[in-house]
């Protein structure tokens, strides 16, 4: 049983229904964020995050900063990349576009390479564009929070690698990291932003990410100053370094009550092998997928082997309205999220299903869902063609 | 009673205590950010920082991202000043020396008019430095967290719109805001930023921030796009007034327990006049710097006039280092600061007194920390000369 008020179940792309624990450490006790407590927690969360992302490479570097998953991408584009450098954007959907402007902002010439909605661009495309110029990096979003396109990390590092030695790989992970394998080390990935409120299970408030030694020294020999300030990693480098060696060191104060909240779920995350609860994703997701498709409905990632493992979108029926269905679930208790992609935004739902909602079954979150988005449907009008 | 477990009493110049129903708050039920019962506490708190910051221009507009306080200074410096544009930063310290870096990290051309050392500019300087060209932009650091140094904002906004009247008056008021009086609309002032966890007394994680209807419009009438994208006050413009308007909207996920804790806290702020508040601050300020003087302690803060009400810098005897008094307090469950000014950190401590140490004086924070102070220095073999 939860001690949390009766309320209704949040089953969007994130933020996600929360364990107690976790939402129990918010409420900590006020602590200095250079005091010997919270410096010894901060340092065991940055640790922990180089297990979550599969690195062992000491070179690597995690980095926690308040703020949004949105603040990850000024990191990458005020800091990986110098005005006029060329960017290679892989465009999935709304938050590829997201990524693409906010290179932009920072002067990166920025090419993006679009798939059509609902699928992602191919290797063999990929190479091709990769053989044209000098890319500084390319970006990827693991998962399209818009579209549930899930893009396949490893053969595409290997490609890059391959093709175009220098050029960084950045991951945009906000709706992929703890719910979809990521092996840091093992796919030569050079930098994997992420946010707290999804997969990971905290509340909203803090950007993560983790850089390759080769992205830390790309940052060491930039030609100018990083061109932001808050989201300067060189302003943050020594202090990431000192809280994981235990040492108090200040440059703008970090939230003690959501990095409590962030080393709870680490820890709970880390108490058991990360395929296992990779692999419980994938089994819920198939269920959930199957049952969409039993109820005669498509999803908007085509390709089965393009869908996300943490949440579905799904395309309405013609005859039903985004504010038709989504009021007869809540009336269910159930909150899924509308349409974001703006070419399709009005046709369609998304159905987020990460974390607790998984791997606590007994919540019976995903079955409820189902069956109100069944019914919900059907009071609609729906029947299955 | 408090239902918080024993803990030692944090009183730096923040974060600070958290009252039992703020930090409650921190643990409200995941909800969606574009769900009504969000969307409509987040108006609310919009609407509740205008009262705060004593403004009823309709035009002024209030923020709340995500963030350390320091991203404030980013909001200003990548928004209000363009590349080569000049800025005037009254030094008071080593947080007008970060407003100033930050500033010609997004390419401001900044003169800083430096104060000697636990003192600020006077207007007679300011005014001679406002007729040497055109500055687009002032910033003052109302209260200097590194001194304790107090600044005279009305008199300075007035000196500003009769020397300079395009000058836009920006104000740092992290550890101001909600301790000391801003009455943003009668005093002309046309940007306060600051952050969740000093006096408004909310955990860290969130910049907060008023704008004047004239930085709007400095905003919209740029000539080259913000310098960021998190930070880019153009990107959340329009979310800020649909939160507002009770609208959902979307640019970046914010953190709904935060927002939450901020709603219960400036409920509670709001429930009595500001100018109490403000008082009871002074009142606790003044009988905290009348012991200090009464243990033969000189203040950072060298005039009585330039001294702050919310956090007190105190020079230690010569013969008694920070890492002797400190842990002396420490063990009596006082957690005071050490110095963070570079000239002279190694010979100062600070006390905080700002929140619910000073509004709920049955708590006996400020009694205990000054009975902790005088035996500590005790301890450390201190007599009064």
């Amino acid at each position: 049983m939860s001690s949390q008020p009766e309320h209704p179940t949040l089953l969007i792309p994130g933020p996600i229904e929360f364990d107690d624990a976790v939402l129990h450490s918010m409420s900590h006790y006020s602590e200095s964020h250079v005091g010997p407590g919270f410096v010894s927690t901060f340092g065991d969360v940055l640790a922990a995050l180089r297990r979550l992302f599969q690195t062992t490479d000491p070179a690597s570097q995690p980095f926690v900063i308040s703020g949004s998953g949105t603040l990850g991408w000024d990191l990458v584009a005020a800091n990986l990349v110098e005005a006029g450098e060329a960017a290679l954007v892989l465009g999935t959907g709304y938050f590829s576009d997201g990524f693409a402007d906010c290179l932009r902002v920072y002067g990166a010439d920025v090419t993006e390479l679009k798939a059509p909605v609902g699928s992602r661009p191919q290797l063999a495309e990929i190479e091709a564009a990769l053989k044209t110029r000098a890319y500084k990096l390319l970006t990827v979003t693991h998962v399209d929070t818009s579209t549930g396109v899930l893009s396949e990390l490893r053969a595409l590092s290997e490609l890059v690698h391959r093709v175009s030695p220098d050029t960084l790989v950045i991951v945009d992970g906000v709706c992929s990291v703890a719910c979809e394998e990521i092996a840091f080390d093992a796919w030569g990935l050079d930098g994997v932003v992420t946010a707290s409120q999804k997969a990971i299970g905290v509340p909203a408030g803090l950007s993560i990410s983790m850089f390759s030694g080769r992205a830390i020294q790309t940052l060491e020999r930039r030609k100018t100053p990083p061109a932001a300030y808050f989201a300067s990693l060189k302003n943050w480098l020594p202090i990431m370094r000192n809280y994981e060696a235990k040492k108090p060191s200040y440059f703008a104060t970090p939230s003690p009550q959501l990095v409590h909240a962030l080393d709870t779920a680490l820890k709970q995350i880390l108490s058991a092998p990360l395929a296992e609860r990779f692999a419980k994703h994938k089994a819920a997701s198939d269920k959930i997928k199957a049952a969409v498709t039993k109820l005669g409905l498509k999803q908007v990632a085509a390709n089965p082997d393009d869908q996300a493992h943490g949440m579905t979108a799904i395309y309405l029926p013609e005859s039903i309205q985004i504010s038709q269905i989504l009021p007869r679930l809540s009336s269910k208790n159930i909150v899924f999220a509308g349409g974001i992609h703006k070419e399709i935004a009005t046709k369609y739902i998304r159905f987020g299903h990460m974390g607790v909602s998984i791997l606590n079954p007994e919540r019976g979150d995903i079955d409820r869902a189902l069956k109100a988005l069944e019914a919900g449907l059907a009071e609609c009008g729906y029947q299955k063609a």
